[in-house]
């Protein structure tokens, strides 16, 4: 089989933890798979270069900037496959730009637009473990390219699919995914199989596991996703296109996110098109609206209440507050107090119970819901950032 | 005029220096010119990655250890190019195999083999300072090498030469070429201008400045080399092929060589290829032998004496020792208290009288010389290592 191991900066953070890892791929490696090794940088090296770049200039180019944090992976490959020398596993490290990962000119937030073969295919001819530096690439210039946030896991979802690999690992400190934060939830479940339209979800609500840009295109080139823990030596949870739910689980799990704020427009005027130059206004800003509620004010005026990402919640009431003329309102509002508490599972879609389980979960906490957005496999809620926790309870007790 | 400027890895150590260089960089620029700068890695970057590859593997491929090592330039290349953005000079930075710096594939000491103008030419074209990683290059599987010591001086006076420069600058943190060891000999000058083949002896000797692979590519290509601090604004010490020597100085200047030791071979059978066996072995050993005594043993042997490294006297001591049968001696000893304190100067070569006065010097302070080695340009002699200090001031003293 030909597998690819992604493993996370964490996991390769010192010369102990290179050694455990090592011992992962030596044993994928002497069961006799052809291995492909996809790393990130060591542990707090991404943010001490960041660092370094401040001291010197806070608004250096994002060229410079992705010359300089390419390093970072650069040393992972470099001392993983020093330590799998040691081992007698014949091992050679490749840059992104030794690979071919092609990407376009969009320093430090680069899309991938193809991932060479031939270099890696020679080397796992020569039987030789191949460590790809993650998260970097090459543009059209020669110039090096970051991908940004969660880039590791899209280099080793993009090598897995175009070497047509068995297997793509994703190694992280988590045993796999589960349907709630077991650090929150104690009896959190594991899931044996997710589907990548639930993982997208997921990971989109904050459950911190894979990025959603590798899940996307993990689904698109129907990679054989799976998130395991480089710790613990066991299945972990298997991403693919179809379940088999074997355990009839409703949904398939329970995300938490309280990095979101609450805008509320107050007083718009009640005429066609209000509300979408107060979303025109947003979209320009470059600022995401989630969860929507419009609601009837006083004296015939309208209320909009949208979520925001937390850190662009002053942005968006100042770019509100510029275009209050134009737009036509009385006055508009921020609430940072709040979180978003979502269930994820593709059984929702033929289980119309699957809702008001969950609102009653809520109700019987006695925990408000502020608003209600829903799609065909999630439905979330808008409630006080203090019960959050215990709202992920409630829901999870109610379910599994 | 196009300039090369090189600063080495103090010269780059913290953002401080970054900004102290830049500032000269700057200046450069302001003035009109074209600027090519080639950076060292920072300070103690090199080691602390070193020490990070023998913590996992003491006996890594000098092909992993190369691609560790060369993230320390790319690293000085970065923030250099940030700080000058700072100050509103356009800069870019590039790799050794962004350039095209193409090498054998001897990891650790690899030799340039052509360096390519293209992406330069493209961006000094662009009005931009263009900032090269030292002591890196390419081989011709598309491998990071890098070129060992004295690398980036190398890198340098490679690109000046290529891109036939007006001037090569290699930035230390001493202000030029001095007559002696100014640390050493507080009356030491710093001299003007010095020959290709004066700086030669005078690097090999254990002056620290240039190291000769880059003087001898300088010497073949012709680039106009000068070397001077990186602290003080003032000119250094040009090295070219003739100098004028206005100051009619017989000598250039005085090295001292501690890193020495003296091995030698007594009672050596007397009859034809004795003496051949005895080189042959340390040539096996690739240990490189310099001043060289035979001297009439007892009863019909010879001795032989020779210096090497220091670091290699044991090797040479067990590698003799190894063969004693068939080369035929009585025994080998090695000393390592011992110096080389060499005068070096083109003006020698008119004037019987030079090595003379060197002699005298030495008698007048009473040290005694174990050995005598001479060349057209040089003259060494073997002493007590505990006299070596005095010997380069009663040296010094008889000729400034």
């Amino acid at each position: 089989m030909l597998i690819v191991q992604k493993f996370g900066g964490s996991s390769v953070a010192d010369a102990e933890k290179i050694e455990r890892v090592a011992n992962i791929i030596a044993d994928t490696y002497n069961e006799g798979n052809d291995v492909v090794v996809v790393l990130s940088a060591q542990g707090d090296t991404t943010d001490d270069l960041v660092q370094k770049a401040r001291e010197i200039n806070p608004r250096a180019t994002n060229r410079e900037m992705d010359m300089l944090l390419s390093v970072g992976e650069q040393i992972s490959i470099a001392l993983m496959s020093m330590q799998l020398q040691k081992m007698r596993i014949p091992a050679i490290s490749l840059t992104g730009w030794q690979v071919g990962v092609e990407t376009d000119s969009s320093y430090g937030m680069a899309r991938i637009r193809k991932v060479h073969t031939e270099r890696m295919r020679e080397e796992l001819a020569k039987n030789k473990v191949v460590i790809v530096a993650g998260f970097q690439g090459i543009n059209k210039s020669g110039d090096i390219t970051t991908l940004g946030r969660g880039g590791s896991d899209t280099t080793a979802v993009a090598i897995a699919a175009v070497l047509r690999a068995d297997k793509c690992q994703i190694y992280t400190d988590v045993e796999g995914v589960f349907t709630a934060d077991p650090r929150k939830v104690p009896n959190a479940k594991k899931l044996e199989e997710i589907t990548y339209d639930e993982m997208l979800e997921l990971s989109s609500l904050g459950a911190q596991v894979l990025h959603n840009r590798s899940v996307e295109m993990a689904k698109r080139f129907k990679v054989d996703l799976e998130v395991l823990s480089s710790y613990v030596r066991k299945p972990g949870t298997k991403v693919k296109e179809v379940v088999k739910n074997v355990e009839k689980m409703k949904i398939a799990g329970i995300a938490k996110d309280t990095n979101v704020a609450r805008v509320t427009v107050v007083g718009l005027t009640d005429e066609p098109g209000a509300a979408y130059k107060v979303f025109q206004v947003m979209g320009k800003a470059k600022i995401n609206v989630d969860v929507i509620l419009q609601s009837m004010g006083r004296e015939g005026t309208n209320d909009i209440s949208f979520t925001v990402p937390q850190k662009l919640g002053e942005t968006a009431l100042s770019e509100l507050a510029a275009y209050k003329d134009s737009i036509g309102f009385d006055h508009v509002s921020l609430d940072t107090t709040v979180a978003k508490v979502s269930i994820v599972g593709t059984g929702m879609m033929d289980s119309a119970g699957i809702a008001s389980m969950m609102f009653e979960a809520l109700y019987e906490t006695s925990i408000n819901i502020q608003m209600i957005s829903t799609s065909e496999i999630k439905v979330s809620v808008l409630i006080d950032e203090s019960r959050a926790d215990d709202a992920v309870a409630a829901i999870h007790a109610k379910f599994f």
